[in-house]
């Protein structure tokens, strides 16, 4: 792959600052970039690399006007980033069409002749799976389970019956799509186990990370809405319910039947109790402990979570609260000598 | 399946208060349930739908009394729900007798001739396997072990060498049990392994949720106590005893040897340190961090944890800590005008 | 196996302070342990157990001089006692050298003879197996992957393509490497998935537990540095770098482009967020929430963390928080009665 900087901003839709026939090779971080090298910036925590970097060329945002680098201005560096790796990178599909002679696929199966479905892969009664669809060795997919066209499902996941995937789902390796919910009805000091005869939606474009467990519900659905994103050993119990472009973070917990909106950002470890109504647009803090229903737009943290810029408040008091306590002894003291 | 409201509310030992020849069909959630529907009520948050709910009759709690709807009065609507869900949703059990022919089974081992080995199980030497109980595909049990009748052993699983799994237990997909236990000596600045000699046993009528870890003991046994439930993605470090019909919530991690008592409840994302003694019926709120003995009955939340009424008060201060603060700056002030 | 008092002390370089000649059979817990048992002492917790203990010996720190026991006293009884363990419990390789014949490997791997490849492994193509290494059933390892001599991969671990494994690396069940880093670019209110073209390394005796998450890098490397171990269930994101020898427990959550020093620390459920620099020998608490750098040496506690000794004044505060209260009502009080 080589591509002129001239071309690059051509296709990346990029203002060029600077040398427009410099040949690219390939694309690197800033502190490792080399010459034939694109590089990005988007944190400015990393600026300060950009003149000593090897890069031939930068994508940056609009705020750097002028480098001795070549700079290719964007509104939104990493998205242009993100398509100039496509393009240096382009997907390997090494995954043939067909069935592995080792896969276990149940007679009645309704396999797309375009999907591959790898070593050792089984396939329960009445799976459906659609065109360009990779299933990828070790994996499991329960009886009457549908998975639509273009999607990608690493090795060793597990996808319990009767779950509807929808396109361009991917789901990476160790994840368990459709477990029992979490649900059990006490009696007489002993914990019954109420069946658990929902079903797990996933709709079009989710991306599951690894070593997650999404449940399927007691009855009705756990869906999973369209877009969005979920990070490595999530937590998702039954009869959840998620909106659509979703992001939620690495080790995130949600309990039963709690349901969010679109565009809910949830961060790392934050935790949620169930039967929850959160709204559009929250922004959740990492670690933080929701208790109580959300509004749309608003942003929460701590554990129990608070409106951000209360709790932020709150925490630098508390970061002073040796200060504020030695303020109360001196008080204390002043206060004896004028009674 | 078609029952009368008459012959449920018998099975179910409830109270019938409406029409006794209505016929249902089917269960359903309080919002979607329709004509035909049998439906509960067991979280007062939705008691406000039961007039308009499309629900043929209802089981609901003694507090609601009377309705437009045919009720079916007990209880605990959520244990007779539960009974009923088995009733509209028996069990298929589609996993026939016998060892699936890419099975890999070693000749030593010992399986009941009820017992259903999936597709690309692995079974190591000497594993026993008793009545009834179903070890579905890509599950691994390592040499050694034992697992008792009518458990229900979930693909993808790792059942590590040696474990003893009683009767009745329920292992959900991705979860490992018996991986080495977390222990290094500590040497001239390196980390020596300690070789985790031990084992894990699991007691009857466990029920263990989706990609957990239950670690095998340094030297004896982890245990988990009869009737316990753990939901998914919890960690159990070795040398860790649960009592009896203990509910730990997903998330949860419990360090090195500490030992819970009976009826214990920790909930999600919960943490306990190593080394701990936990009474009997104690409960552990959400994200709450342990670091000492807890004794019967007490319940506990926050990180670090204290007795629950006094974290809740000391929770309520936190939130208003802006305004203690500004109360301590009039105090000084008017202190100043006193002086 | 039999060994005498004396050449067990002799063999693990412990002073001898009782019967040279006892003969010793097994080792076990010092609560459990009976006649003919070794066991040992490191934390106080347990050294009342001493004289009441079936132990036939038991090793112990300086500290403890004399006890009706037979003692093998060694500055660091852990250590000593880990590898009286060895002695005691030498591994038993029951793997044999050679490939399953149902494991299904690409002609173009490179697996040494004396490997072991376990019933229903895959290699895709071009993977390197090194000496000894040992792959047990169901793991999967993507292509152009190399993996070291001496290592452990247990079962249903997933490796994903271009990892690169150095020797005696152990990693346990369920466990994923080199998963597509969560990265995505915000563009018209849709995310859109940077390809995730970075890989893993991971460096000499390096152990990783089970169901952890390693994501690939988005380009260049996440890597984890020789002798770290992992704990179950931690999350470690895209482009994370560790150093050498630090411990990282269960359920810790590392987020994107943070580097650790050498001899980190951090206890379970820690959480430190993207793009920090943690230094050398640094210590986090359990359930700690990291914001921010963190320099050589230091401890942290607390989320939002703070230096570990300031943390620990503030949670004392905070546990009196309602004694405070009830001073400033007093104070105000007091301050109307002189104003």
């Amino acid at each position: 792959m080589e591509i002129t900087t001239a071309k690059l901003a051509e296709k990346l839709g990029a203002e060029l600052v600077g040398d427009a026939q410099l040949k690219l090779y390939g694309v690197a971080p800033i502190e490792n970039a080399q010459n034939g090298d694109l590089s990005f910036l988007s944190n400015k925590k990393y600026f300060k690399y950009l003149d000593s970097s090897g890069a031939g060329a930068v994508i940056v945002p609009p705020e750097i006007k002028e480098s001795q680098k070549t700079l290719l201005i964007h509104d939104n560096p990493y998205f242009a980033f993100s398509k100039a790796l496509g393009l240096f990178h382009p997907e390997e599909d090494i995954h043939p069409q067909g069935i592995h002679k080792t896969a276990v696929v149940d007679d009645s199966c309704s396999i797309h002749e375009s999907a591959h479905i790898g070593a050792n892969v089984v396939l329960e009664a009445d799976v459906n799976v659609g065109e360009n669809t990779r299933i990828l060795p070790g994996s499991f997919i329960g009886r009457q389970s549908r998975i639509g066209k273009d999607c990608h499902i690493y090795p060793n996941v597990t996808v319990r019956e009767k779950t509807r995937i929808g396109d361009r789902v991917i789901i990476h390796s160790g994840t368990t799509i459709g477990s029992d919910g979490f649900g059990y009805a006490q009696h007489e000091g002993k914990s019954f186990k109420v069946p658990q005869v929902g079903v797990v939606v996933i709709e079009d474009d989710v991306e599951i990370g690894a070593n997650c467990s999404i449940d399927r519900a007691t009855l009705g659905e756990t869906r999973i809405g369209k877009g969005t994103k979920i990070d490595n050993l999530v937590q998702i119990a039954h009869n959840v319910k998620t909106g659509q472009n979703c992001i939620i973070i690495s080790q995130v917990g949600i309990s039963g039947s709690t349901r969010l909106g679109n565009n809910v950002i949830l961060a790392g470890q934050a935790g949620l109790i169930g039967h929850l109504s959160i709204g559009d647009n929250v922004i959740v803090a990492a670690q933080s402990g929701i208790t109580h229903d959300l509004e749309d737009n608003s942003k929460h943290l701590g554990s129990p979570a608070h409106e951000m810029m209360h709790q932020k408040r709150i925490e630098a008091i508390i970061n002073k609260l040796p200060d504020y306590i030695r303020k109360i002894r001196d008080i204390e003291k002043r206060l004896k000598d004028v009674e």
